[in-house]
């Protein structure tokens, strides 16, 4: 079944959530959105591009629409906002099966309807190969309230919400062919950590704030380069994900560099507690005056620590 | 030369317009823009695909940067809004070369420099094959008066700013492979009609509005659905595009089904003027009661006159 234009827009048009916050939606030049008073506008856009960023091999369309919105609406929590509205702009090639459409849109209505976020438009068009999704998240944030990668200072706590190498552990499994069981499942349907950002947020507590998208390693070094500083973390502070029923944590590499956790990394001069909405958060390192990255390994020997998580652009397809 | 994420992402940091409106663009997990008090937000994202929406062999790197752009002011201009940031996802695959990236950005910045727009982030991706970019543009518009498609009402006038076709004219050549001249320059280069949109909007003029991407009898189609109305449209009344040197308009299937005009078209029950902005407007038909399009012919009788414009989508690769 060739993928149909209208047929699209009439079911995001029946699925899409109901919200206050959308006055016009799919169906005209723009989407017309209310918007708080008092509040700052934030947008974000992230693509999901088939043999980069998932393979329909690997990925059942249910998660990769599921993750494609986690995407994004990960990068308003780790601003400490609140998400408006979603867009998706959706190109497909005429040889994926609609039913492929469907089951990507299901999964991503799923995590919109959980958050409450309206999907209020996007554009649908022919891809000349393959599938390329980009995300659109619009939020607000209390005017100069928002957490930006920026404001990271020297003698600040590192903190890292949740469990980290969970979704690279469960990666690795799919990409050796291995069927993952359920246990799995919350590795491959991550949640936003928004109400953890908000709570934050609320109480000023963060400095600097990033989501964990591209690894630990990568993400922190995109605070010090903001920031202008350094950061020291200790190797056996890093909370590492335990699959279920198999004992081990993961390697302790995954938790470093493995990507798509979706977790919330931040530092902070001020007390924070071990637990926000139910989710652990753990202290793992300091900011640093020196501008360089460390790690500290078990013989308490500090080692230069580089970014070496998923740069999607670097991988050849 | 492989395209570098770093090189564009500083590429974009360097060439963008500083504004007072955003208050952290590229660099961080979101943009965060300034909003004005007392207006709501438009949003609208279009992608422009390669083999869908351009060629390479076609159209020039420079043009496919800057009717990306347009397109999305375009449909701000259609809700009469003001343009607050633009946000670019550029996919591209590792064969193209970067000075045709380089060229597409120097399109598309000019464009938005030319109506003060900033660049406030986007996403870059490496492509698995071709080039695809998804436009986002954020806006404004005072509290409920964003012109909607669904406000045409019967025995309003219909208006169209400008002369049609020359777009589609122009493309005919270049499909043809021939080379056009300086007088074809406008086609090429649309500008979106902001400055119009918003002069109506400010007095209330328009009772529903589109922007002309998709063609004439398409776009009307879209304010008559949403409108639940009908449409007759006079033939002879619609202004065809002359091309420069050659003293002929256009054909009329170009003026009526041509698309990528970017001219806009409104309905009023109030007097319009016959400039706006130093741009001709002009009164092409009636909103009817009954459903269906019309077109009066030269021999005054009425046609069916059916939506068939350019469905991208439609088209095959």
């Amino acid at each position: 079944v060739p993928l149909r234009e209208k047929n699209l827009i009439s079911h995001i048009r029946r699925s899409a959530r109901r919200s206050k916050a959308v006055l016009t939606g799919i169906g005209d030049d723009c989407a017309v959105l209310r918007f708080p008073p008092g509040h700052e506008l934030l947008v974000t856009t992230d693509f999901s591009i088939e043999n980069i960023h998932f393979r329909r091999a690997w990925h059942p369309p249910e998660l990769v629409g599921w993750r494609c919105l986690t995407r994004g609406l990960s990068d308003i929590a780790a601003m400490g906002g609140e998400p408006l509205a979603a867009f998706l702009s959706l190109a497909v090639a005429s040889d994926v099966p609609q039913t492929w459409v469907n089951r990507f849109f299901n999964g991503l209505l799923t995590l919109a309807n959980k958050f409450k976020v309206p999907l209020a438009g996007g554009d649908t068009a022919q891809s000349p190969s393959g599938i390329q999704a980009d995300i659109v998240v619009v939020g607000s944030v209390p005017k100069g309230r928002a957490v930006l990668r920026s404001g990271a200072k020297a003698g600040d706590q590192i903190y890292v919400t949740g469990a980290l190498g969970g979704a690279a552990a469960t990666l690795g499994l799919l990409m050796e062919g291995k069927r993952v069981g359920k246990a799995y499942s919350p590795y491959l349907r991550p949640l936003p950590r928004l109400a953890i950002g908000q709570w934050l947020r609320r109480r000023a507590i963060p400095s600097a704030m990033i989501d964990l998208s591209d690894g630990l390693s990568t993400d922190l070094a995109h605070i010090c380069q903001e920031s202008h500083a350094g950061a020291e973390i200790d190797a056996a502070a890093i909370p590492r994900q335990r699959p279920a029923r198999d004992k081990k944590p993961v390697a302790l590499d995954l938790a470093l560099n493995g990507g798509d956790d979706y977790e919330l990394l931040f530092t902070s001069a001020s007390s924070v507690p071990s637990k926000i909405a139910g989710v652990q958060v753990t202290r793992i390192g300091l900011i640093t005056r020196s501008k360089d990255m460390r790690l500290l390994a078990a013989d308490g020997q500090p080692r230069p620590f580089k970014a070496a998580g998923w740069e999607h652009f670097a991988q050849s397809s």
